[in-house]
């Protein structure tokens, strides 16, 4: 029992795919999910440490890192399920942490439990850094449904994936990261170009008489 | 809201893996598993009745080809937070039900409610069929795993998989079935012949000296 | 040589996919499509029984979740081979007949083989189970075609696909259960909502306004 | 009706797998075999021409370039179906034949319908180049089923496919060709180095006492 | 060291798959684009023929075939990069001569040496043939980016790559096989039918009075 | 030109595939890479940590998440190549900085251009967190090749991976963090346990056993 069982597990993040029977065009891992997490949190940092505001980096890059990882030993529970009753989401979030707690104690070493404890734990907590982790994850979830929207797929559920998403960073509204995001970074998501027939056609016609001529 | 909502879902199981970041070699959907299921309870029903025990076909299959749809709206929870506490197990089991029903309220038509409420709901009861539904979806689970050791997968977990699901039919080893599986269909599973190099070189080898001789 | 034999082969239908080379966006393995027509025959058999016919459930099921099996022995014969001549039909279908009882006879244990050699034979016949299945097979090929072009997908194939399917499903269109299907069901797939950017831009607006006010 | 729709065509064969339902490490599809075969073709032929044979060689790449385009159309009929009678044989070549004439007639330009004749005919027939191709058609069988052994696939099949493949090259033994695969290629193939616990066990702990010297 | 080496190798162009990170909806390996090359370069040397102008096929089918071998060990650098500046451009090309002369004297045996210096080396020479796998190659980069768009992939990257592509077979508009592929293909390919929603619509309609009638 | 094309740009590493054409059992997208390189440089620095160094984790972090990123752009130039000369090797170095620095001008906003230069630098410098992420990515390396070797794969490009990678690990055996590895986390990744056909009858037998009684 030591760290080569929690190195070799980072592997089965790469296996275990997010929101399973709803990406038709793209699959995202949870390892792939938590990389880009890491990196929209990094943006979000700079936005706010340019607002004056001082960011705990150490902090914000563990918690961004790692915030999926009990994935493994937990699954993946719905949202309805999770949220259908108070106490039961009261006592999920005991078991998830009895559960990190023993994961901790038997395949961590001693020396290494007390960063693990705190890495494993709940990371979207009321520091800022907390507050940022819970922006970041939605905006690659943002991201993640809008990919499916872009490229055609009509299930209103990419729709549904959008808005909550959405809802959820305009909860943070006040932060300078989500003023930045919502005016500088998602006007520019909605006007991305879309290629289509029309404009092959076009493209087509004028390399032919431009390079014909 | 009628049952092309249904219809269409069914595809999602076909997307939906069953034991995410688990198996290695091969990936199994939940529209595959529960092909299979049916299958093996189909089989297991063969021996109960020429046993002498009535078996409600209509009910074996109905139980078998349903029992994991929904999933779908469940998602996958880890064996070891369903079953962290009795009082959260009961918890779970009621969000279910009241998810499966408001899901037939919801999205099926009324005159087909009454059938798509005993199709979804728990299926593993104390029925002959109810049994044979717990012994054949341990068996297709005995199965997945054993398509991962045979095909020379080291991890120790799909050794524990297989003990478990073995364990678990074992609880029914009064029943016909079981005793047909455990005598005639396990050693023979546990037999199979492996290829090697060994006997690659020698079919060669002998092959050669046949042809050319 | 026993059930072992026919349990493992199960897992073959997970990787055998239908129609290789024409499905792009979504695959589907002849295990899961068995599922699916099983799903479907269920529904039709609810329809037809409300309708006052007398269902034989057991060879329903046992007709739908079979009805492909033999797949993994005879393969993939493009219809255009299959029907070239009356004569070549005959005899696929009589080799077809002798490869499944050769198989029967080989593979499966003396007890089972009358099972398997009914749940084996040709399944669409002129009962009404068997005039189920054909609308089911056709009904889940339907979907599998609709799926592609409701994501895009412009090759022409499928709208023959489409097109074979329907007209096929209209030479039973004096069965209870394809009227219901072609007056609350077909309508219902054709009206689905479709995402698009229109509506993205609309919904964030809409989001911003009333978050932010 | 033009080249352009036998060249998107093309596209098709990249998306469709060789003996579905029976690689399960690796997937081959039409269009990488094509590749393959034309590679070994390559090969082979030139071992024919230094033992002092004329190669056509611009045959030879017409040949196993194009030998199994019409699987596209025709499907993959197993095996044991095309060769159950000799009359079911050649009624599905005949079928075949007017199925290939019939695309070329409907799809392919006047100018080019001759060429396409000649390249989409039946490829194995009794010329050096048509006897090369049959020996490359089995030599990539065989190294995919040799892929699929050695990396510990233990179903008997493979040994099967292997040894069927090995058998029909032994019956163009007198080839200056094979006589060169079976003295200089195949002894190498089966030679080949294992990568093994024991090994990497040994290799680590050299690399410890050398650096840590 | 022999062929094996090389015959074995030729299942890693299996797996190396072209322009990773761009092709969203279907990917191409190495091996199924050297195919389709070497498809296209025979068709653009039907042409050529009838034009009046003489191919050695033997050297158009070796170039298109193995034009792209030597990307096994020298791996995918990126266009920019490789073009960076002249400098750049000849050391790299200098490495990939020095790799490939390697790679020939060590897993090539003697009497074939000759042969695979010619087919590994730069085949986009001056020669007729030479130009031709030129078109021949930019030809199934052009279908591929289409093969991107016409399935809705809204990246502009796609358009760049058909552009790209379409400017570079334009240099060579001289040539007969591209006066053919610019008249005779590339307007069919853009006019190719695109199927939707509406054309669902009325089909399902059409049939269902034709039929119903 | 702001940060949407940064962070769409995010996905496209979730769909590069490192080392193509080696790995066989598992594929590795870079962004999954530069989780896994980020949660060992994590646990290194953690016993640098408590071995009385100190660490900067920001960098550290910020270091070991985006050391691949550039990967994007530059594509993937193997070994062989990028050290073929020392020349060449400076070269492309060059290349590398001045793509970088484009990429940053173009795509990045002006306020986070100086902290993405710092990021999509050169990582592996001669500060302690340089070291560390030389060591980070050389462990990941070495379990990617030890998941492929463990899973039977007979490849002896695996023990050249896992070779070389340890040899370049054992380059820093100075650092207390690669003591630990060596002495600690290599041994027990060597023991793990190998599941295999003996252990499988045991099993079986004494369950059967145990459960019968």
């Amino acid at each position: 029992m030591g760290m080569n069982q929690f190195l070799q597990s980072l592997s089965d993040l790469e296996t275990i795919n997010r929101a399973p029977g709803y990406f038709k065009f793209e699959q995202h891992s949870v390892a792939a999910h938590s990389f880009k997490v890491a990196e929209v949190a990094q943006f979000l940092g700079d936005v706010e440490e340019q607002a004056g505001h001082d960011i705990n980096w150490r902090l914000l890059y563990e918690k961004s890192l790692n915030h999926d990882y009990t994935e493994r030993f937990i699954g993946d529970i719905k949202t309805p399920v999770k949220y259908a009753t108070p106490q039961l989401r009261t006592m999920l979030a005991d078991v998830e942490k009895s559960l990190t707690a023993n994961f901790i104690e038997n395949e961590i070493p001693t020396q290494f439990q007390a960063a693990y404890a705190r890495r494993l734990g709940e990371g979207k907590d009321d520091s800022l850094e907390g507050q940022i982790l819970s922006v970041a994850d939605k905006v690659d979830l943002l991201y993640e449904s809008f990919g499916e929207i872009q490229k055609g797929n009509p299930e209103p559920v990419y729709m549904s994936i959008y808005r909550e998403s959405l809802a959820t960073i305009l909860k943070f509204k006040q932060m300078a990261c989500v003023q930045y995001f919502l005016s500088a970074v998602l006007p520019e998501m909605l006007a991305a170009d879309f290629s289509d027939r029309q404009k092959l056609a076009e493209l087509t016609s004028d390399l032919l008489k431009e390079k014909q001529a």
